[in-house]
């Protein structure tokens, strides 16, 4: 097309919205803009790019036999209920009234409607596996809305669904999926790993991975072993201490949390503990604070106090007193079901609230309340220690805590600490676990062996085993081979497309553009003419542009009345992967020709030029 | 694809719901399926249709140089309240609130939007003019969702605006789209007419036309002449009566109402009248029911009265008394403003409520509660006529009746109408005009000769122009070549790709299927294997199938087990323009072929099957 004509207005600064690089050169670029918090428009440059990655997932989706269907944005909300989900979805899920009073759900996702379909068209095993997909726009109110098309309010998304008779049939759908999501982000030119992951909100019991693009803006951290390449979610990987290693996990597509597959029976007892049970309360302090617990108490002395005035933080601890934050014995006071726990983690490490509540065995722990740390700990956050809980508190501590020859702790008192707090000697190591998030040096949980690193990452697709999360509520069941009704079983398969745009920029953002993919650039072959009031320039032009589109190229012409500087700096913007330059050669029918990111520029014919493009 | 994996379930009878049978079709060859009234699902057959909708109207958008974008739906309620559509567009408009409580609407069309856009991105007249378009979801609550997908509250829409700098170009751009929509209801094989219309709640001051598809189940009624080819709205198209025959309408594009061009000045007064002026508060009836108005009075006698006990509407009189309906005057007490109007046609036609609106000045006008007809008329609704109005009412005459030697009429007591009730002796002429809609039989408004014939059609598409109807209250302005401000001036197109398929399934709708136009079938080619049981018939069908599918020809090969009955009933519901039938001769390389819609079916080698398939 001519650029005379293109919507699109090209931005000399970085626009303050703009956080991240990549969102920077789509504003500059035109291809998106804001209509709202987290709503944004695709301009046409931002849409040819979106449906040229909705054409590539469209042709993986085909190739893999997944069937197109188009499922609608206005979902009852008694469907939501039954699924149970109306209730559970939280504040991100948006709402509509028609005008009887009925209300609706904005679909965030589709799960709920396409199990309802499926029910009611599909009775039989001999119709199944059926596995369909839709590309459209989802809802969802996210309270801090980012980085422009990274996480949105309103956003494109593709998601599909499979049912299955059996596990075995569910296995099988997964891969295919699995597959086909591996082919569909390496065309779009991403460096991304499939990570094991938690099935979050969507529910399900069966595994789950994460497809996520390496990023340093991303949000999701990832832990990659360098020796076997295993790969979690930070928050999903598994972590042990020396003593606490556990048995290599034996599903690889199982995440730690959710299937315990570590032998924990040599490390105390397994699984959920009820903290209500009187056998479970134990006095983590106090008048106990010099009471030993384990065998090692006759070796050990007590613990040291120094004075800490005004020192809250491990931070200020290590800066002050010039200590290493791994030879700190971090103490968290958490309310869990009503009750109060403390977890004990190293300084340099982070609790990990989804690990401690599968513990607990309750849906969710949160970080108490200033009160409520006064009443376990004696004093308030910044000098609690494991040493001086008053109340009868649950006192979990991580693997890598347990392994500690002695640490530092809180006191228990204003502005001091405790030098010497040994484990095992000075508090219970009943309650020893995996409580934190993976950490760059881990030992890799997979092979033992090597060293995890942390990435940051994007998620761009997730596929999840749903098993029968929706068909049980919704009675999406099917008559067996021995006209036995049973629930289907489902898998779900999620990927972000306008996201997916995004991630794609932020990978191949330069400082001045994005250098697209080819298979995904807007256009093929940008067409610059230098000077417009040059004939020969714009005939030759015109020829090129004319020759190029009855080729099928996407060419876009710049035949605006712009100086050449402004139409090179628009080029950087466009990223096309061919760039022909019409100048002052153009009388001799000779053009500059540039293949981006496949060597420097050439002056040659332009008939040359063409034979280069359309081979 | 294999049958026996797709997503379908055929069903046998006309389902409850259908009410058309372009409907019963879509949901008995499963198509689509309602989610909730006016929402539905697309199965893999509707979404193929769909989507080879949507590649043509693409098509023939960038052929016409419209650039695609996509803008969101949820949109910020201020948007709207700056175009004023958020207090006028009624309760179709669908709202939602985020969880900070701001409120947003979902999006019905996207006037707002793009013209929010356009007034950031470009501010200079060289790069105007612009035109964009999209397709995507709409939402509109409609009060009586019907006939699938004919009148939905979620759909799909392609919607395209225009901006330019000059009246001029914004016919030039009309011209385009205008052209652009009659390619793509050609290619979608439909029996169509693009008729002149009223702008409706888009607003805007220029030309409209709607494309409607001809059809029985259709909503609007169009008035076409069956000589000069003069179409329009019956709603919109101008009448008279033998004596108020307006001269020919001067502007093609302008409906009667908007664009009163008739020479209305030899009828008594022209234009909108102020109802609360003195002057136009006349003595409708009651003692003035015997005087005389207009030069024929001496020759005239006094109405007779006669009984007609309980025959309250023109059905009952016509039945009852061997009437015409074209003898008798209907007396219609409206609202308007705050006033009560009287509004008289004949009994055959329909009050035309826009027309009497624009002739009084009014936003709209409704019919009258019992109490304001009792005041004005003496008697309930049944027995009104023009003789005997109490209150002094603004009467209004349609031209047809302004034409009439007498009438019969409602006497304004109960349980009596008047015999011999003449025009403009019994009742004033001051206020004659178009009151109606257009009827059958009617002479032609534009070329005075023919006759109208009205027909019932589906509206598919409508193009409007806008003018500055939303660049002015958004101060969407450019700088033109003399550096001074103004606003840009608009058109905006609209298909409804949803309601297409709709009316494309109605037009081609048989007993047992939808017969498919080839561009738009779900699949080319149907292979049905007779059985599946049968080594021979399995092998061909096999071969055939790969061998079409390599060309790139799409196949749909029904590998089911299942009797030829069910299989033929259902590729009945499927409609591909092709069907081979492998059979018994399948050992010696004979199928039944058959080009649906173009002859018998005959009994030919494969490979000719092939040949002409490909070819």
């Amino acid at each position: 097309m001519r650029q005379s004509h293109l919507l699109q207005n090209t931005l000399r600064e970085r626009p303050s919205e703009a956080d991240t690089q990549g969102h920077s050169l789509l504003l500059r670029g035109g291809y998106v803009r804001q209509l709202a918090a987290g709503v944004y428009s695709y301009l046409p440059l931002g849409r040819r790019v979106l449906r040229k990655v909705e054409g590539i997932i469209r042709e993986e989706m085909e190739r893999a036999d997944v069937q197109e269907v188009l499922l609608p944005s206005l979902q009852p909300a008694e469907l939501w209920m039954e699924s149970g989900r109306f209730a559970t979805y939280g504040p991100n899920l948006m709402k509509a009234e028609d005008r009887h009073g009925r209300s609706f759900v904005l679909g965030p996702t589709h799960e709920e409607a396409v199990t309802w379909l499926l029910k009611n068209e599909v009775s039989s095993y001999k119709k199944l596996p059926v596995r369909v997909y839709q590309i459209g726009t989802k809802f969802r109110d996210e309270l801090r809305p980012r980085s422009g098309l990274l996480r949105g309010r309103e956003f494109i998304m593709k998601d599909a669904y499979s049912f299955d008779t059996t596990e075995e049939g569910l296995d099988q759908s997964y891969r295919v999926m699995y597959e086909a999501y591996h082919r569909i982000f390496a065309r779009c030119g991403l460096d991304f790993r499939a990570v094991e992951a938690d099935a979050g909100s969507i529910g399900g019991e069966g595994g789950s991975h994460e497809f996520t693009a390496l990023s340093s803006i991303g949000e999701d951290g990832i832990a990659v072993c360098g020796s076997c390449g295993y790969a979690a979610n930070v928050e999903q990987a598994e972590t042990a201490g020396m003593k606490g290693l556990p048995e290599a996990a034996e599903s690889p597509s199982r995440g730690a949390a959710t299937t315990p597959s570590l032998d924990r029976a040599a490390l105390g007892e397994f699984g959920n503990i009820q903290i209500n049970m009187a056998s479970d309360q134990m006095p983590g302090g106090g008048e106990a604070a010099g009471s030993a617990f384990g065998q090692n108490a006759d070796q050990a002395h007590e613990p040291e106090l120094f004075h800490t005035p005004g020192v809250k933080t491990i931070d200020q601890l290590v800066s002050a007193f010039g200590l290493q934050a791994a030879d700190i014995i971090k103490t968290l006071i958490y309310t869990a079901g009503g009750q109060t726990v403390a977890v004990l983690v190293r300084g340099d490490h982070e609790v990990n609230e989804l690990k401690v509540a599968k513990y607990l065995g309750v849906p969710e722990v949160s970080l108490a309340e200033e009160s409520a740390v006064l009443a376990a700990a004696g004093v308030l956050p910044g000098y609690v220690g494991p040493t001086s809980l008053k109340l009868p508190v649950t006192l979990l501590v991580d693997y890598a805590v347990a392994d500690m020859t002695s640490g530092i702790a809180g006191a228990g008192r204003p502005d001091y600490h405790l030098r010497g707090v040994v484990p095992d000697v000075h508090f219970s190591l009943r309650h020893t676990g995996d409580f934190r998030n993976a950490a760059e040096g881990d030992i890799c949980p997979r092979c033992r062996s090597g060293l995890i690193g942390v990435h940051k990452g994007i998620e761009i697709g997730h596929v999840f085993k749903l098993g029968t999360r929706y068909s049980e509520p919704l009675a999406a069941s099917f008559l067996d081979d021995t006209s036995r009704s049973r629930p289907m079983i489902m898998g779900c398969y999620g990927i972000g497309v306008s996201r997916l745009v995004a991630a794609i920029a932020e990978q191949h953002a330069g400082e001045e553009g994005i250098a697209w993919p080819a298979e995904l650039a807007p256009f093929d072959v940008h067409l610059i003419v230098v000077s417009m009031r040059d004939e020969a320039q714009t005939k030759l032009a015109d020829e090129l542009y004319e020759t190029l589109k009855r080729s099928g190229v996407e060419v876009l012409l710049d035949d605006r009345q712009e100086r050449p500087g402004v139409k090179f700096k628009d080029s950087e913007l466009i990223g096309a992967p061919h760039v022909i330059v019409i100048g002052r050669e153009a009388g001799e029918g000779r053009v500059e020709f540039e293949h981006r990111g496949a060597g420097g520029k050439e002056t040659i014919d332009y008939r040359e030029a063409i034979r280069r493009i359309t081979e």
